[in-house]
């Protein structure tokens, strides 16, 4: 089988290792605009040839991870020069604008819209880890819209993978993909920019910061080309989340200036519930 | 050497293990109010015996490990039972009002103000682990007020723990605390809580999240038994803290509303600085 992978990074680039060690000879081309990443994939064994869109015309499977506005634009290009039977897989972490893009397309049929939850804080071809989607959750949305036999083969690449699939339309996953991942990152973010900020003025400040900060603030290593599109994708969900956020976080201040600390403890009480939630992640 | 552990939880219960495996012949008691955590310290070998405020005269070394607002009583306690010759340590996330609280106890002298910069979210005597300490910072306050034979008494168990020493006055520590520590807390809470919220009417959410949000939300499953006095006692420097973060939040839904992408694309590129911060951390 030869798979193509356009934009050669951590979410391509681990998907190229699993592949290689899951299946007898599969070939992988990749394509990039990055020269750098390409020379690099090749030296780490990710890719076995450098290709360009012209020569996906001989290529079973096309895998799309790149940032979510590039991937808007490189997917209707890639179903223009796949072949009649060619499987299009997307990665990105917004689904309802690319899959709006694509509705009417004449190779509609050839593209599965998909998200993997898996990644690190991460990125470029260096980043690529094995195993990273084993045992993770692939969402895939639309699936009606595509054809059977392709479906097939793209299913039997995430068993292999060692994923599950849950199926959602693109708007919920949307919606629901901003609580639990692009909140995550903002929140983190700002934690960072918040202590940064300090530290101008403070010297020192990080030699007292523990695992616990290190944990909370870990996605504010995350890079900005890939979530800058993310946030400008799925702008109306994210900032009804922030909003909520900021809310929850205004009513904690208001709980401590007015020393009303038993509620305080009552809302962090009914939060430990968490722990029930979050077993099984990770 | 003889060893009392007010407090056998997660901070205690892990002290207690590694001072058994670093030094020949000590002998930990344990003093707990809750039955069942003394019980389960004892048969989980993590304390000797059980020992009260009365036998603190035969002891060498007390280790208060409870939350702040319980550490602030039992404190002085302890002082008035304790030898000539007893060590006392704290190992409380604030130190202002601690230090206060015995700055005229004419024992004073007895006793070292300390902070380790080591945890997990969990509590009670089940979460104590080995090798807790292994590398992590102690911050010492007000090491000037502690008799110089005692601080070398604790200076020689803190280096057996394999800890690294930073001295800071109390004031400083609880102003830096509240940045690296406290903010992160209530971030990790407040997350938790605006997910937990959203997922009462909308089902399955938690399938959706990754190791990312895993590692955000964390600290949301810390004990508010423990969290809550903290951010009491520590009440003015987490607000500022706090102002600042909902701030930073604040400006990066702004910067969303008015569609600048390119200026959020700069506050996360600039964050992203906390990498190297980071390095050294975990």
């Amino acid at each position: 089988m030869k798979v193509a992978i356009v934009g050669i990074g951590l979410i391509g680039g681990s998907m190229a290792l699993d592949l290689k060690s899951a299946m007898d000879n599969v070939k992988i081309v990749g394509i990039d605009k990055n020269e750098q990443n390409l020379k690099k994939a090749k030296e780490l064994q990710l890719i076995d040839e450098v290709a360009t869109l012209k020569d996906l015309k001989t290529v079973q499977v096309v895998i799309i991870s790149v940032p979510v506005d590039v991937s808007i634009k490189v997917l209707a290009q890639v179903l223009d020069h796949i072949g009649e039977n060619t499987l299009v897989l997307d990665t990105g972490s917004t689904k309802e604008k690319i899959c709006e893009s694509v509705k009417n397309h004449s190779k509609r049929r050839n593209y599965l819209a998909a998200h993997p939850i898996a990644g690190t804080e991460f990125s470029g071809p260096e980043a690529a880890i094995a195993q990273l989607y084993q045992n993770k959750t692939m969402i895939v949305c639309e699936v009606e819209k595509t054809a059977f036999k392709l479906q097939e083969i793209a299913f039997d690449i995430f068993q292999r993978l060692g994923m599950r699939i849950r199926y959602m339309d693109p708007h919920s996953h949307d919606k629901h993909i901003a609580y639990v991942s692009h909140l995550s990152h903002i929140s983190a973010f700002m934690l960072g920019k918040t202590v940064l900020d300090k530290e101008k003025n403070e010297k020192d400040i990080f030699d007292l910061a523990g695992s616990g900060f290190a944990s909370t603030v870990r996605l504010a290593k995350s890079s900005p080309a890939m979530w800058s599109p993310i946030f400008k994708q799925n702008k109306e969900n994210v900032l009804e989340t922030l909003t909520e956020y900021i809310q929850n976080l205004n009513e904690f201040k208001n709980l401590m200036e007015q020393d009303d600390f038993e509620k305080l403890f009552e809302e962090m009480k009914n939060t430990n519930h968490i722990k029930k939630v979050l077993n099984g992640i990770n």
